[in-house]
């Protein structure tokens, strides 16, 4: 018990409720630092599943007292299980790691004797495509952002108890509030859930030539729509409200498009205003895209990319080089694209914005060949 | 001259008309086979940068009669520039690659002097991230399907030769009439191509702190959402009745979603018929995705997964391969799951689906622990 388990904050025992995917992931991540972790679920062969895989020992009737309770169950039955839990253990703190958190909390005020003092709502925001205790990993939280959603009477060290158990997961805390939790989750996930559905539904009756025609574009968009019908359907009716906000906004701008349309239909590709509501709309999607954060966290750092042609000969990439510290520009990363029968390479050197344009000038006064941006 | 160029069926001189990504891909794509390509653009920085990559020569006024002219410009140009190739060479196949095939005829038709036997449209369903001729390379269609989009006039052997181009490139030719081409690239790309734009428009006002909860799931929803609004809109609007037709089925879908989330807003989450809307949108999309041919083309296998809990020891992988055969079920994939810290393996063996059962209850009956599907 010593040890590894000095590396931990989390003491334990921890009770995890519910041994899906990310229940049995905890259960993975504490038991790999040696954190005593139980295990219960309303089904006996996912219980014994999550066993069999490791991620902790079954809770029995008399098992020692947990220091916290994680409800790790479909987002429908989370507020009885946290009431139970705050209920059962009256020194333990209470967390839950469901995709909403507005509608849990409502629940629970909505029980008066209830300790919501040692309940802290949370959300890993780290998934799979398999579900399930077969699927569970002790890495699965690793670098992802973890919510810690607690609310006006949540107290310090309950807060403190559940930011622990985030980080002994090697996940990143990210404090929201439940209402902004929910706001958010809304439009990075279960909006984008529901649009690839509505894009893939609108395949089921496509002819077979049709779907001959998909590309990586098309897989892209429908990756998730391939989805669990009834536990999304759970996690979009408990945030209701959020989803319904942005789904209204995103019929505004539908309304829009299909007007443009119309509009062509009727009078031509050059009706007024058409292209323009059209190019509208897939601008505001360049924006927003471009403000997605990058694959490994922290805002994407949006540089410019000057490219410049480079002659296949030897010598002539590191003259590119060595001029462009002459020039006194910062190379903030570099790719070369060379396709064979090209007689010239692609240099595409990625600078601050600010010094795009300088380096264009001072690289095409020296010879060199830009390519318009 | 000789030699590779054997390998190819057309023989040239091909005059490409436009050297963006396509233009200068079919250049140089030929190049690769030594036909002879000649290069046209109105822009002559965009054209001397083609030929600077290889993709051919700059066409004079007084070279050879092409045997094919590929007029490769966006699409709000493409007709003018057909019925000038037809004119001007009164001995070439004339063909388009533009990503809309209906509009183009009807424009044409409306000509009166053109002979449009030597007109084939078509479309290769191939493109990069980036664009114009820096971005070219040989084997852009190398795999990828090529609509060939004869019209009831195209005579026969100008669609071969327009089939000999797509095979000399590499891809597949698929033969579709252009008003099925236009149903099948707005069911696959251009509502896709939206839909994703709609979902990134929401980003535009996000806060900061729900960017940074966002995922691979967002990611590819909105990774096309990034497109150029001025070649996507005039895509977009000459293809616009297929286009609206879709999105007017996906305005249907999103109503019945709103209306159930509504009645979630009024009547709690168990209001009547608001989770199973919800799930049946969910499912809808889960069939369709089901429906998009893998990477590789074809239609997608429809295996099912049968998964077993293999005990971390030597030799039992190769006893459950041996049982499988001694059971009769053919192995179609296999692939093993097996995480740190967790004691036991998860072999998951793809078979027919008609197998499944028989399998699942042949491992169970031989003690082998089956995890439900």
């Amino acid at each position: 018990m010593l040890g590894v388990n000095s590396l931990a904050s989390t003491t334990g025992p921890v009770l995890v409720v519910g041994t899906g995917l990310l229940g049995a992931s905890i259960g993975l991540g504490l038991g790999s630092h040696d954190v005593p972790v139980q295990l219960r679920d309303a089904s006996p062969s996912a219980l014994a599943l999550a066993r069999d895989v490791g991620a902790g020992e079954i809770s029995g009737d008399d098992g020692p007292s947990p220091e916290i309770v994680v409800i790790a169950a479909p987002p429908d039955v989370v507020a009885d299980l946290i009431a139970e839990a705050l209920r059962t253990y009256p020194g333990a703190v209470v967390t839950d790691v469901a995709s909403v958190k507005g509608v849990i909390l409502a629940e629970l005020q909505q029980m008066p004797d209830l300790d919501l003092s040692r309940y802290v709502g949370s959300h890993p925001m780290a998934g799979r495509e398999r579900s399930g205790a077969a699927a569970a990993t002790a890495e699965l939280f690793a670098g992802r952002p973890w919510v810690i959603a607690e609310h006006p009477g949540s107290d310090s060290a309950a807060i403190r108890a559940v930011r622990h158990l985030a980080t002994d997961l090697g996940a990143s805390p990210v404090h929201l509030d439940p209402e902004q939790h929910d706001e958010a989750v809304a439009l990075v996930s279960h909006v984008p859930q529901l649009m690839a559905s509505l894009v893939a539904a609108r395949l089921t009756e496509a002819p077979e030539q049709a779907l001959a025609l998909s590309g990586q574009g098309l897989r892209d968009v429908t990756r998730i729509a391939a989805s669990e019908p009834r536990l999304w359907s759970a996690i979009i009716t408990g945030n209701a409200a959020a989803v319904r906000a942005t789904l209204d906004q995103v019929r505004a701008d539908l309304d829009r498009l299909i007007e443009a349309l119309v509009k062509v239909d009727a009078d031509g590709p050059l009706a007024v205003g058409a292209t323009a509501a059209v190019a509208a709309a897939i601008g505001a999607g360049n924006e927003g895209a471009g403000r997605i954060p990058g694959k490994h966290g922290g805002a994407r750092r949006r540089y410019a990319e000057v490219t410049v042609l480079v002659p296949d000969e030897p010598g002539e990439l590191g003259r590119l080089f060595s001029e462009i510290g002459q020039i006194g520009v910062n190379i903030e990363d570099f790719q070369m694209e060379h396709s064979p029968k090209q007689k010239v390479g692609m240099a595409i050197v990625s600078v601050n914005p600010a010094a795009a344009t300088t380096l264009e000038e001072a690289l095409t006064a020296r010879d060199w060949r830009v390519v318009a941006r």
